[in-house]
């Protein structure tokens, strides 16, 4: 699954599977524009490690066995006979290769007799948010990866802790290198979710200080990728923890070890997860607040002004009226006095008083 | 039950059972509108094949033990004798049999001695969301199956594996045909989800550049469809799961692991449900920030409009006055100076620039 | 508990316990307003039945042990006495006969040496929303069931079942009939929840029609009233669940299968309750939404008149001061010029014309 | 803890520990207004009881032993010696001894080798709702029953009942006076509950008929209430539950059986107050929707009178304009025109009688 | 984790973890801000006590063993050698110290073979929100406890206990020990708590009296504030639960005892914090409410006044057009009438009371 999230974006959610409904299980069909693989072999021990691309996938035979650890890394997933073939170098079941190349898996881990097969969502590096499926095999001495497509994972330095012979991997199993692999995923969410975290401060200040109508599109999106990277992180810590439950026969102690720390890292990341989901949510009602606020502002604004001004109009209306002082001693006879003008000017002022005054009790003025 | 979701819909919500409160059970009672049955025999072993449609149920015997497995399907329930009859074939219990023909039932699987009897609900396709109840019901060389109408299931591509002995169907038992039944039946909830999905999105961008009363209707009909198939997919999950946990005795271990596989996409289906679910009341809160925010923004401009001309018009009342400059020299003598009337438009000029001064501090002007 | 939910109800909720805290525990009370006891006894057998109504609890002796079941039904607790001697008869323990008199228990059930005890909430048929309790004794060989009031219930058509010998009741023991009795109980929820479900749509109608003020109150009484129906029917639930967990002494595995049946009905009840009490959730946030839209109409047509005739008016009354032309050849020259007033209407035009354009960019005329 | 909860309340929350963190445990250090204690202790069995209010702990000795059960309960702990006096007369653990004296915990049970310990909160008679701590000791010959203040308890009737040897009091043991007291502290929020359900009823009715600004405050108190009310319930029912689960050696069968009915008053008081706490969420969203009904109406009257009368005096202030008829044959000549004026009042009826036809159709006149 | 929370915060959230993805494990990277550790010693035993502040880690050696507890404490963690020299000496897990040095840790505990493991976080004492992380290991024979800076713990107390003997700290283990620090740290909590509480009602009051822009700042950070405390004291009672399930080795049944005494003060802060939660959120819907009623009072104050002059207003405008009485006969002969002013005023009156009455009827008039 390869989940962009591009500016105004289409591609959001994961297409549907392939597949038409009824169609016997075990099918594979490649995904129209999925690229084709480049396969990577690593093969290691404590005295060595050959590393090499190959082109087809019958070459893999003669890594198995030489070494105690043969890593099988397949970038793409365009050519399905190509992995057809791969899973019957490693007998591997139908129904799992079927989920190697529909791209649209949950994460999940399953124990065959002897191999795990683990699927995950790894982010990739990059601007936007966007994850594709690793799915990988752990067997007694290989371990197999197929990413669907070049580039943008988070290995590098796990190739590199091979091929410099730092830290105990080169002397461990293929479990050790699976945990490696799997420590590196987890780890990669870390930056991804910091970014939201910091997103979510600049728009609370936003909101504080002049919040506008993007403000609520902008929390809108990042709530709804934080909706995306749950659907992928929440399986991720229970499959590490079947992992620990289930792959007894597989993982050495040192390994569980390991993965308990990895897990405890998992466990973290929901955790943060979870805090930017709620301090979104938190920002929503914040910003229904502060909106809220500023209309009553502006209302009030405008009842002030309409409230002075009206009655004010109205005095200057009623001794605009033309009734003929001539006519009779009751028309208007205001127009003539001495001090008309000057008592209407009065009268203004005072009924504008009398407003500010009762403005300023309910404390509208400041 | 046939959940059909139209513009304007009163049959949204499933009618309660025809039997009155207090009657005795297994109470068979056809449902007035309910179609007559159509049944369809299809029984084959690795050998061959054959498919008929009978008229009366006494012409199923004649199928039963030929061959390993025997599948009838009946569409439509308007005929209580017909399943009374097909009942006796096979043995079912009266509460079972009742639970067929009130097609408003809770999903459920239920272990008898012999089969296993499972309900659920079934996407039809076509435009609008429908669902109908399917029956099922598996003993060791029999699946029958209870539709509510023909036409409408998801069953044409396992009919067409049966017939060109496509996989292993025809070599497998009872067990792998009703497992690919169920099958087809969950993965035929993807599209679907799809596109509410897309809606969702299309929704969205309609709240972003321009929400309409309609907006809000579409918003609330996504979500009541949503729940609709919350009430028919959470139960899915569990059926499957009893399915795994009860049915030893009926389903090989080869089954079992493609159960599994299913119960992965029912749980992936429940997945893409909630997150839709969640997206739905997501677009909601957007929907009213983004409605508070438009009403902001036209109480804004009348506000500046009203502070700005009142305020004028008011400057503009005052010199419509009729006092008599001739009774008195305070009677309005500025409409005898020369320079009056330039004097009251470049007052109205300054109290124009000022107040726009202030929108400008506020922010209001852009 | 006999809840009424009137037109505009004081009786909403259930008044507290009549006994004051701290007082000895069996201590029987009769609520003031609790109507006198009418007792009916009927005992069957395979071979045939007696029905009679009884006057004093004396008489129910002779029909015990007669015949296979004897059923005592009390309408009315007004009378602690006679309370107190079907206790003796029977041996019931003090602490039940408190709950069967103060009818405001959760529903429950107890397991008891030689008999169970259950109460639950039974729906009165009716106009408005009403319940009273219902207390069931099941010992093997009879059933005595305790209604607050004659009339309401539902077991017409079980009396009917016993007395026209229909289905096996007759032939089955005291479980059997307790089975009936509380099947007919959660039977007859449905046609209430369906009456929800169908006020919630015209409800939703209104909503996009045309809201009022009173739908506001109608989705909130109708939330209520659903609280007070979950408030009985998820005990209804569990005590099914315990009954077929505890009683396993008194009830036989027919009426087991039975029972099971009758969980699923419970279950599906909850099921509509719950998708009622979110559906009304829904409501209210639509609602909402649907005020918020029209203030934000209505906010948009006043902008528009204001706004094209404020200035209007405006330029209406500079024309209308009274400066003197004569006094000077800057006061108000127009007044005397020969298109003066063409050119003053010809400027409100042009300023109508540019405000119409401006809304009409906005997008706000259509 | 005292939990007043007075009109405009400071006090609503309990104050922290007294006990700098870091202290050693154990620590007795007296709440600074706490009032000296006043002991009472009431010794009985079936052949008589005696009653005293004693000045000083060690006069408790005397009447241990001599009767089945001794109850000692002390009102007031302002003395932490008599507190430790009395714990050294029943070797009571120092960190209960500390949970006494320190009033602020959460109710808990804790089982020690001979006795049990009970910390529950109990409603205080009066106007406000008023809680405090009730420390209880269950010994196998003792009961020992703390108190913040004198009065306020709702033992009155337990005390009635051992002195008029009501009931099976006073021949049962220590276990039976324990449940008695529970049961009445259980007991009593019943009322309570009853009168915030009453308060909320009559929230409810304003709020249809005339809400004001006090109504959102009730709304918040009460909810506020509720919550302190939650804190206290929910850890009461636990408690119960764990005597039942925890006290085996010192409850009899008996007592439990009571116990067991006690559980079911804590269970059905937790679900009134949901129920109460649910009522009020709802009644906030219902005033909400009410506000903003009213806010609406508001504001069709006034879009109704603007848009009405803005464009006749648009109309009236045309013809206020003092364009010089003399000047030229197009200034106003309609000022001149024989039906001048009438027409112009024509002008304004087709006007107005244009904008009603509008408003009606909309549907805004009623 | 040293997560400050000042005004205008941008270091509201930790930073990510220092070391990129796919590192070997057990890397110690010191923050670049940290400072240098201060390191002290003290032993004790029932007959004396030994303290001491060192300046490298292998004077460490020689207080190990000379007395039945040793606790090491280190202030601020700039300096990895120290710190794996100290892990060297307690024969410590490099995965342990990795997330000593790696202060973003979720609190945990960790059962070693030979140790226990434990990471919290720990309030710090001051005027804003910030905590620092806590690690501590618990030996049979040693306390070590690191944490981020100097200065700022609880600890003064507890260190005061060892010197002067108080209690039974001197006499017990190791583990008592441990226990004395960490109900030292989950103390601290109180007086943090309870100022939030104070907070929110002194914001309680001021949206009754009155409600400004920065009252919904002011709740929103609160809120964050909470949710920072959530994260750090929901673990917290999980790690009190594994210490007594998991520490049965180095745990003496008395610091069990104890322990659950902790745990209950924990369980305490939670239920505190909920319920500070739920306040904060009562109070945004408070809030939100109070606008609401606020914008509608204002509204209803313009409305009033707009209605009663805008008709006014267009009376007298009427009267203000120029139509020449001279004309024609019907060309406003009111304006010569004897009564035409006072006719005119008089029907101004006749408004004004006509409306007046209509907002008194509508109950806006008070």
């Amino acid at each position: 699954m390869s989940t962009d999230v591009p500016h105004r974006n289409k591609h959001h959610r994961p297409r549907h599977r392939k597949v038409p409904p009824g169609s016997p299980p075990g099918t594979l069909v490649a995904d129209l524009g999925a690229p084709p693989p480049v396969i990577q072999v690593i093969t290691y021990g404590p005295e060595g490690v050959i590393e090499q691309e190959i082109q087809t996938p019958e070459a893999i035979a003669q890594f198995v066995g030489r070494w105690p650890v043969v890593w099988v890394n397949v970038d793409g997933l365009g050519d399905v006979d190509t992995i057809r073939q791969i899973g019957e170098i490693f007998s591997l079941h139908g129904l799992a290769l079927e989920d190697v190349v529909n791209v649209h898996q949950r994460p999940k881990v399953e124990a065959y007799e002897k191999y795990l097969f683990v699927v995950l969502h790894m982010l990739l590096a990059g601007e936007r948010l966007a994850t594709e499926q690793l799915s990988l095999f752990l067997g007694s001495n290989f371990v197999l990866t197929f990413q669907e497509r070049p580039g943008g994972d988070s290995f590098a330095l796990v190739r590199d802790r091979v091929r410099k012979n730092q830290g105990r991997i080169r002397t461990a199993g293929s479990d050790y290198l699976a945990y490696a692999l799997l420590d590196a995923v987890v780890d990669s969410y870390f930056p991804a979710l910091e970014q939201y975290g910091e997103r979510l401060d600049a728009i609370e200040q936003e909101v504080i200080t002049r919040p506008d109508r993007d403000t609520a599109s902008n929390i809108n999106r990042i709530k709804r990728d934080l909706l995306v990277l749950r659907r992928a992180l929440w399986p991720l810590r229970e499959i590490i923890n079947s992992l620990l439950r289930e792959g007894t026969a597989l993982l050495a102690e040192e390994t569980r070890t390991h993965l308990r720390d990895c897990y405890d890292h998992a466990v973290q990341i929901i955790d943060l997860l979870e805090t930017d989901r709620e301090t979104a949510f938190g920002l929503l009602d914040f910003y229904l607040l502060s909106i809220s606020n500023r209309t009553n502002e502006i209302m009030k604004l405008l009842t002030i002004i309409a409230t002075i001004f009206i009655p004010l109009s109205f005095i200057a209306s009623v001794y605009g009226m033309n009734f003929r002082p001539e006519a009779s001693p009751w028309n208007m006879p205001e127009l003539n006095w001495y001090w008309g003008y000057p008592l209407a000017l009065g009268l203004m002022a005072a009924v504008t008083a009398g407003l500010l005054r009762y403005f300023r009790r309910k404390g509208w003025l400041g």
